[in-house]
């Protein structure tokens, strides 16, 4: 358990009316996140003080105020936090405010200065919410923006995982008809290119890469639907020119069961939520999202941030738990290794 | 084990060079078909015990060919056929022909004629070549289009169900893109209107369905789509009006994984891949096919005739014993209450 053989994560807090705090505590109190990492979080420790004594873990818990991540001691019980002391009384749990939300984009900030500094290896986030971010000033700016501008990444992708379920998305957070117009052979060829780097560099010789038709029957030859025969199939074809292990397109209800039961590495789904609803349904709590495209390690609860149950004690801290150690693995080069 | 408390179920062979016959024979030798149902299948009798010896099944099962539903013994180790005696040597496994196709068409029929007067009690097909049935004279008929003819029931759905996960398609065979022009109040009111009149036929007081939403978070108050706003939310609050516990829109990713938990009896899907990929993930070879809209009970298996690994003994039977057992339990009125 030195020091040096476990990388240093910052966890965001992420909005302070959310679950994020109690999540984090929770993960803290029950998971030995130590044994994986320095998870060093970036909040308010007075935040975090309330929701440890609301949650009776003060027996087991311990915030630690540290200046600098050299600071922390990382170790069973302590929960070291670099304190922004940014969240006043007036914020409440369960409430939308502009001051949560510049807490919340400061903490992602901060940590993102660390990761520029070499400070830590890799930046796990909690959820902040796009209407607190608006309301304090940042339009259009979540998470993925947030990294892609300050690391000047312009091509990220979100990709989900559930055990051996990862897919990949060519796009996210667009209507579906948009999603729609943006399947074309540069993007598609794109996407498997950026899963192939990533899980080569994650130490596969080979990534078996899958790509997931759109229209029922992955298109019955053209009968239903053309974008698999004249966009997708075709970057599949280059995608395979140039050296990757790639297939498709496959039919979308097939596709995700065959990853699942270890046929391929990836799957790069065409739309926000056929990547979604197969990794929630394989495994709700435990999914998380890992960031691609970015010169460092990135992951997320795949959550939100649940104003409607912040505050009572009962949300699943299993996400972070999952997003804590795949960061951590992914970090000391173990991820595929173990799962 | 009477006659008269057990429903008497059609089963059709489906496409003699499909997996249909292999599936049907597995099911008989091993699940306790007779204890649900008086199970007739309506197929080949030659091609049938062909296969009972290649599996080496002949110790356990005698297929037996009887001229009407009356003629049949429905017991352990016996399965009973309308022998239609329709498949050539030429037909062989793996292989498209329209003496294939054109042999699965005429077993449908005969069923539908069983069914049209009131001699079996439901129907349960196995799977049929569009590419076979096309090469023997069928145009753009599958299945549904065959049922819908000969019944008169112009508005069929088509619901999947995996345990508790049961997802009511608004549309099927259509491209992505022409499935989101049929997302309209009026289909969408349809679709809710058909699924809460089966439940209640099925015993429900007030069946509990929710409808899925098509763009990301749900489209998140207009900003990712406007589907939600302008058809699926007018059509639910309709349904609700007229006095149906109808839920939604829900976003995607989420919905499919409530009603796993139990919180609703059907989810309406808003095309093919939206309500198949969640139960292929669920439960990939438990899944059945129920036909809604229809004045007959139907229930199919949940693949297709699989030409690649036909004739090789290695299909899963699991999609033929559930889909037998669902119609036995529907015919008999205790389908829900086993679920």
């Amino acid at each position: 358990m030195g020091s040096s053989n476990r990388p240093l994560l910052a966890c965001t807090m992420g909005d302070p009316a959310g679950i994020g705090p109690e999540v984090l505590v929770k993960a803290f109190a029950s998971a030995p996140l130590h044994e994986w990492c320095r998870p060093l979080v970036v909040g308010d420790a007075h935040c975090l003080e309330q929701v440890v004594h609301s949650l009776d873990a003060a027996s087991r818990l311990v915030v630690r105020s540290v200046n600098e991540p050299d600071d922390g001691v990382y170790g069973p019980g302590v929960l070291d936090v670099i304190d922004l002391a940014n969240v006043s009384s007036n914020v409440r749990a369960g409430e939308l405010s502009a001051e949560a939300g510049a807490a919340a984009m400061a903490y992602v900030l901060r940590a993102l200065d660390l990761a520029r500094a070499g400070e830590v290896a890799g930046i796990v986030t909690a959820p902040i919410n796009k209407e607190a971010t608006q309301l304090a000033g940042y339009k259009d700016m979540g998470h993925m923006e947030l990294f892609g501008r300050v690391l000047n990444a312009p091509e990220q992708a979100t990709m989900l995982v559930s055990g051996k379920l990862r897919t990949v998305h060519l796009s996210t957070h667009y209507s579906l008809r948009e999603a729609l117009d943006r399947i074309t052979r540069e993007r598609v060829l794109s996407r498997i290119q950026l899963a192939d780097h990533h899980f080569r560099s994650w130490g596969l010789a080979q990534p078996r890469i899958a790509v997931s038709a759109i229209n029922p029957h992955g298109g019955e030859g053209g009968h239903l639907g053309r974008e698999e025969i004249e966009e997708i199939g075709p970057a599949v074809e280059a995608a395979r020119a140039a050296g990757i292990a790639a297939t498709g397109p496959l039919p979308a209800d097939s596709v995700f069961v065959r990853a699942m039961r270890g046929e391929f590495d990836a799957v790069v789904a065409m739309f926000h939520d056929q990547g979604h609803i197969p990794v929630k349904v394989h495994g709700f709590e435990e999914s998380v999202s890992v960031a691609l495209g970015l010169p460092i390690v990135r992951t997320s609860v795949d959550h939100g941030t649940a104003f409607d149950i912040a505050g009572q004690g009962i949300a699943d801290p299993t996400s972070t738990i999952e997003a804590i150690r795949t960061a951590a693995q992914i970090c000391a080069g173990t991820w595929l290794a173990q799962a």
